[in-house]
């Protein structure tokens, strides 16, 4: 019988980012994520397939709820740029939130000391790209736009984030993907 | 006594490149690539490390001379962006030949097919991000659009030689990278 623990998922997220700070990534065991967060090895497995997943594993369904939000967007008729800032900026609302300011900043802090992480938070980037790309070509968005509209959301969200991270705790991620987006308009534009 | 080859880098990248597709990378050995160029294993490794090597070697001081590119264009007076895409055009005119392009193509599709190869790749684009992103701080643009631009920059080269590579042999990338320069204006514009 599988017992109901109340956010298991949640509290093995912040132990083992906690022990990730702490000891460094590769000295932290699962058995001791699970003890921190007063839970068993076996429920840590049920919810994530190892250590690393923890920090990726948060992301389950973004891209679809980033294509689902550009489409929507694109049909109350912003430009492709627009519509994906607009999508990410409502994500950004609704997870990234000033509570998980401190988790973040754990989790980048991590991923940049870990090569492998890093390739990995990458490739994680490039195929949301190919997905927001593809769903303005479904909106009728050509080539070579499309897949610059898709690049430049991302460019956009990866500077936000890396600013939100690495500023003050109060900070709105979702101001400073706006303020992103203008400033790709900026440099861009005459 | 070290022998003299005569293009013996280039003979070395363009064996190792057909033995890729031949027989996929894998399969293919470093005394096979020296085989096929005529040319010792020994001479292979006074040039590159491994067999990875020759798919990345190529590129050496590319950031060097993408940031003197960028930084000379915007002395003369172009837009962050602009400045990275004409130095962009300039290393394309110069590497990237029309004779270039099957080469290319094979490395693509190497790449393309081994996710360690596609995440090198991806680290080499995102460290060339940051070296253009220091190179306009150098130049006074601030953040976060110095950031921006190095980013738009780097997506405006993706898109482009992502068409050159699939397009056909007697595209010019250096008219790509321009297409895509416009293409990424008109979809950030208003």
């Amino acid at each position: 019988m599988v017992r109901w623990e109340p956010n298991a998922r949640g509290r093995l997220e912040k132990a083992a980012l906690e022990l990730y700070a702490e000891r460094g990534f590769d000295a932290t065991t699962v058995a001791e994520i699970a003890a921190r967060a007063g839970l068993t090895e076996r429920t840590f497995f049920r919810h994530f397939a190892d250590k690393r997943e923890v920090l990726f594993g948060g992301t389950e369904g973004l891209e679809d709820l980033l294509v689902r939000g550009t489409l929507k967007a694109s049909d109350d008729g912003l430009g492709p740029v627009e519509a994906i800032a607009a999508a990410l900026a409502e994500f950004a609302e609704n997870v990234f939130t000033k509570q998980r300011h401190e988790l973040a900043r754990h989790r980048q802090a991590i991923i940049a000391a870990h090569p492998d992480l890093r390739e990995r938070e990458l490739i994680k980037m490039a195929s949301l790209a190919s997905a927001l790309a593809g769903a303005l070509r479904r909106r009728g968005v050509g080539d070579p736009a499309a897949a610059l509209a898709a690049e430049a959301g991302i460019a956009i969200f990866k500077v936000a984030f890396e600013r939100w991270v690495a500023g003050p705790a109060g900070a709105s991620l979702p101001q400073l993907i706006r303020e992103s987006a203008a400033a790709l308009k900026s440099v861009t534009g005459p």
